[in-house]
């Protein structure tokens, strides 16, 4: 079977890894020379919206999926026509809008922080009277690793504020005083097997994830699952699914949701059972899921900007080391270590062992 | 890093896939167009000895290795001239030639079964006078999952025996009451550092692996790293060997070694903490070595002459799939099974959940 991939970045790749042992094919469409899941398999060097690449994709391809949601529409749309396209598009139009992501989620009753939409300065002035300081100003669209928002914290920070932003249609959200952010990554089947890793534990610095740690039976961990039922069941969504949330008084309220493998997930190439990787795979191509338990104790570093030496990594007993084979550039996700471990305790003093390494 | 490879089937794929998170890109020389890990690397199309492409591979590459040990002694001559090489020439001499590696064997003090060098039908003769029957009579060289051998029971079946092995140099072995055949897989570094996985307990049919299982404190533990090591070290050995003993009357008598990695190892890429394939590469890019640990239970079950419905593998709890994306032939190793459980018992029930899609 092969697979067709909208981007060729480092998810590209990590699917083409998870994929190939399943006897899969991979092509990506990618307009980076330098793409760094092209090793992988066949890169069609294009624009995502090149037809005529489009049209070659789809008729290569059994089925397609996406490494990021803000693919144009029409892209979707045209493919949707011609080969199997997983997630669809009315998940990838809800995904990457946050006005529209977080108007399902208080559709089905999921919590979240309060929000408005914006479209002008006199809406975020409204809305700013509304919601109360401080709060967060968002694009609506192509928001990533804390790019595209703003926080508001006193009237001066909100004068300005939408032109900041490139005068773009916005959302507000109040600001949640969370005590931690976890997410939650899920998989659902073709025909709707659903399934949920562990919640994780999150820890972003300047927007970036830098660490993820896999729960043990959080006490959250029902209310997000039922949580990610409800959308991926409004949706039809086949594929993974990955769902932010902030934790605040003991409870959960939604923040975003990601149509795609993510960051969060990338500890469960060694620490479970069955990969992020090959769970969408295994979705989209219409297979049985596999399992999402945990194997011992794990955590996942994000290495922004640079890998540190591959021996130093390496060196660190528990460590599995995911390169990207990425130009190092500031501020860009280069690489990630897995950590799986037989117990917390080892898992804390792993962790460190990593961290020395990038500080 | 760039890693050249000589062989590109499936040993070379599984290398790749285990390289390719160290940030290693791989080329692969083979003279097979749909050679099947040519989708994970470069692929020079040439025989084994042309000149022009290893002088490429040569400069392309930082370090050079081997999926199969039977490799022209002047390419790796010429490598050797180039390009750091590993394992070394003498290894690989040794390695190809039963008369060369039982002698090997003899001269470290490791038990092996009677045997003797075969020129000729006259020396044949003489060696049945010596070790009696039944004895098997083996190709020196080429030989691989039971090709280039003939089990001699009674006189009559060595009268043309020489013949029917096409008159090559042979060497005669006693036959072995063995109660089983168990391999150790065992890695060394750059440096020396030397490390073994645990034995596994192999069944062959019709001379072809089928079934791999790992032991867990196996009593033949210690003698059998004992053995390896005496072998590492007298080769100077980089990489990763597999060694093939026959447990006889509670000990272990050496059959063969092989100077890469080799299929009793595949159980290790979900059922240790680190790879033989991971553990190979470190080895040879003279990074530190992985544990070798076992992570839960685990075996390992070929598919030979195809894969079963993709659909009815993956739908087996803790089973992995390990296609090779190689054209199905009968007899040809087109695939493998690792599974990977919580305990001994319900690893049973797995073997018997993959033999029943074999069967």
């Amino acid at each position: 079977m092969k697979i067709g991939i909208i981007g060729g970045g480092q998810l590209g790749r990590m699917l083409a890894l998870a994929g190939t042992p399943l006897g899969q094919q991979f092509a990506f469409l990618d307009p980076a020379s330098d793409a760094c899941a092209a090793a992988l398999g066949e890169h069609l060097c294009a624009a995502y919206d090149d037809r005529e690449q489009l049209r070659q994709l789809a008729e290569d391809a059994d089925v397609v999926t996406f490494e990021f949601e803000s693919v144009p529409a029409e892209t979707v749309a045209f493919l949707e026509q011609h080969v199997p396209v997983f997630p669809n598009a009315e998940s990838l139009r809800i995904a990457r809008d946050r006005w529209f992501e977080k108007s399902m989620f208080r559709e089905l009753g999921i919590p979240t922080p309060e929000f408005a939409d914006i479209q002008c300065q006199a809406d975020l002035n409204n809305a700013v009277q509304n919601i109360g300081l401080p709060a967060v100003l968002k694009t609506r669209t192509l928001g990533y690793d804390g790019k595209g928002q703003k926080l508001l914290r006193q009237p001066e920070d909100v004068i300005d504020a939408f032109a900041e932003l490139g005068s773009v249609p916005c959302i507000l959200e109040g600001f949640v005083p969370f005590t931690g952010e976890v997410s939650l990554v899920a998989v659902r089947s073709r025909d709707g097997d659903t399934r949920c890793y562990p919640l994780v534990h999150n820890t972003h610095e300047q927007g970036i994830l830098r660490l993820s740690v896999a729960s043990t039976e959080h006490p959250l961990q029902a209310q997000a699952e039922n949580y990610a039922g409800r959308v991926l069941d409004k949706l039809n969504y086949v594929g993974v699914l990955a769902f932010e949330f902030f934790e605040v008084d003991g409870g959960l309220k939604a923040n975003e949701i990601a149509p795609r493998v993510h960051n969060s997930g990338h500890w469960t190439i060694e620490g479970a059972e069955c990969s992020q990787f090959e769970n969408h795979l295994r979705a989209i191509a219409g297979l049985p899921l596999g399992s999402t338990a945990k194997v011992g104790e794990s955590a996942m570093l994000n290495f922004i900007g640079e890998v540190p030496a591959v021996a130093k990594v390496t060196a660190i007993p528990d460590c599995h080391l995911h390169h990207y084979g990425k130009e190092f550039k500031p501020g860009r996700k280069v690489g990630h270590a897995t950590l799986r471990c037989t117990d917390a305790a080892v898992l804390q003093s792993r962790i460190a062992e990593v961290q020395a390494l990038i500080d």
